[in-house]
């Protein structure tokens, strides 16, 4: 296969090498405090017996497994510990193409970029296909798509980039259509402590051969750095999805699962709350702030990304630059998610400037914008 | 593809449940102190700032890549901070099978088990290559077996199981007849700390655009469960692997990477010479009290295990199990390793009870085990 650079990369790069100060509104990292018991644990493993510090058990530490089966209510058995959201991905629409059931993998349409990358990593070809306008499930759409070379069909709820928290009865909908096709739906919850709808239900819940779910503590621990995620598999999955892990990886890095599974037990619901109420203030200041812009935008149910539509301003790669010279603002370039959002702009909140950004923003597109780009 | 249990788990677990008291001689983790910089560097890191619990960069933390480069004595470009030697091996052999140059993979015969299993994870084809009788490069078979289907040759020196250290000169060799059949080199040296000949060289010495070099800090820190390896690549094939390393999984596990980088830079070389002259020390009593045995053994060149045979005893899976409930010493089977050593038992001597294992081997030995069988 072809390999490219991520454009996220590339805008990273570009805003870094920026002469003025920049509000970097591009990476997905919490900006707020991982849980108190997880930096005593790291601390305390640190200090243990060097046996701590030996191979894991390859599809995880035991007590870390225990604790996820427990929160989600399934065996433990199904679940591998992975090497973050990111490998539990992998494995699992590894597991889905691995069976001969067809190359083609449905992703909705905009779509994270990882997912076209891991298909045709995998083999496979990526066919996008679009969601409502609200980002929600376009059923009738999937069925549309759908035929006998199809293995697989990818959900991604809390969504990134567009915020929609999938009605677990469209989901439903959703695994009849692969069970129709003999694909495997992967749903990928990453962002489900983020949930400011209250609608969210994990995909788990629909009790299906067909559903695996990935998961990881990056974004609710706010560790987006040690690298640790999870997938439940229907049972028939489990063994090879652990045995490509082996082949793969042998086993995660232990000091983060233990300091992850220590904090698990120990943190409670007001650390989740604090964080997703800090990102309901954010949302609510920085839409505020583009209605006083004059940009469309959808808000977020869930995750912690708005897109943003600004007039005669198109999310393409060179308006993103222009906005970080001109406006000292970075986002990401719709374009970079597919053929659906190409229009808007994505900004990730994670960022106590997030307020300070939209300010800038309100400046900018209230001077005379235009004027400026012609004379430049 | 068909996946199937690694056997040294089925062996351990076989260990585990045993009656007796069992010296565990299976798997391969050191029995010492990581370095006392390692322990204080991650105690440091679980109290600093939460931004650096966020993703390190893709191919690995800058820090880290550049001490690696200045000790292998190559740009830093050319390296990718991988999730453990394990995962370096992954992409290093992935990148010789997607360039469309074969599917075939030359593993050298007794073989480190994870490099069939990755070739066939990777849709190529492994074939056994005859090594010499006391592990060196038969270069005559390397030779005869390489084709234009040939897309990999995999080596590892100080090898596991049979602690040959290769000659540099025959590791050209094998270089050569790679270019001659388009096939790139993978050279996994993850034992280099552990050199009793005085003879181990890197592969990076020769400087050829067909060699990956792969390593990692399992063994010479005593940390097999951080996951903190490196592969070493030719310029053209740097860039794909991180690629394909970021598709996978995203990153390293950042807290592992800055431990372990401080601990390169703070660890002097005593700390290293201390383990393998421990090692060395261990050598040669276990090997003494095998020729006690009147077993045949393999004196290891490098790495930490030892070979043996013994007489009318082969190294089956029925055989170790044995050796587990009567003699309380848990092997693994030669017969794991291929073919070219079915008839032998590796032990690993990563144990401060290698001494009472050879005792207990000796008067296993020594003792009229046939008759015992036969009545049992």
């Amino acid at each position: 296969m072809e390999y490219e650079e991520p454009k996220f990369f590339h805008v990273m790069e570009y805003a870094a090498a920026a002469d003025g100060d920049v509000v970097d509104m591009v990476s997905g990292n919490p900006d707020w405090e991982p849980p108190a018991a997880l930096r005593d644990a790291l601390s305390e493993y640190a200090n243990g017996p060097s046996e701590a510090f030996q191979y894991p058990p390859s599809e995880g530490i035991r007590g870390l497994r225990e604790s996820i089966a427990a929160r989600r209510n399934v065996d433990p058995d199904r679940i591998v510990v992975t090497n973050g959201t990111g490998e539990a991905n992998y494995l699992a629409m590894a597991r889905a193409f691995e069976r001969d059931a067809g190359d083609e993998a449905l992703l909705m349409d905009p779509v994270y970029p990882y997912y076209p990358g891991k298909t045709e990593l995998l083999g496979g070809e990526p066919t996008l296909v679009p969601t409502e306008r609200d980002g929600s499930l376009d059923i009738e759409a999937v069925r549309a798509a759908a035929s006998d070379g199809t293995a697989l069909i990818v959900l991604n709820t809390p969504n990134n980039p567009t915020g929609a928290v999938y009605d677990v009865e469209n989901v439903r909908e959703v695994v009849e259509v692969a069970e129709a096709v003999d694909a495997l739906v992967v749903v990928d919850e990453v962002y489900d402590h983020f949930d400011f709808s209250g609608r969210f239900e994990s995909a788990l819940t629909l009790d299906s051969e067909r559903v695996i779910v990935t998961s990881g503590f990056s974004k609710s621990m706010a560790i987006t750095g040690f690298r640790v995620g999870y997938a439940v598999l229907p049972d028939e999955h489990a063994f090879p999805a652990k045995a490509r892990h082996m082949l793969v990886n042998v086993a995660g890095s232990r000091p983060a699962q233990y300091a992850v599974a220590e904090a698990l037990s120990a943190t409670d619901a007001d650390y989740y709350a604090e964080a997703r109420d800090r990102l309901a203030d954010r949302i609510d200041a920085f839409t505020a702030a583009l209605d006083e812009a004059g940009a469309a935008y959808t808000r977020p149910e869930g995750a912690f990304y708005v897109l943003a539509r600004f007039d005669g301003f198109p999310g393409t790669m060179a308006n993103v630059k222009r906005l970080i010279d001109e406006a000292g603002v970075a986002g990401m370039p719709g374009e970079t998610f597919g053929t659906a959002r190409d229009e808007w702009i994505r900004f990730a909140l994670v960022t106590p400037r997030a307020v300070e950004a939209a300010e800038r923003l309100v400046e900018y597109f209230a001077s005379d914008r235009k004027a400026c780009r012609e004379e430049s």
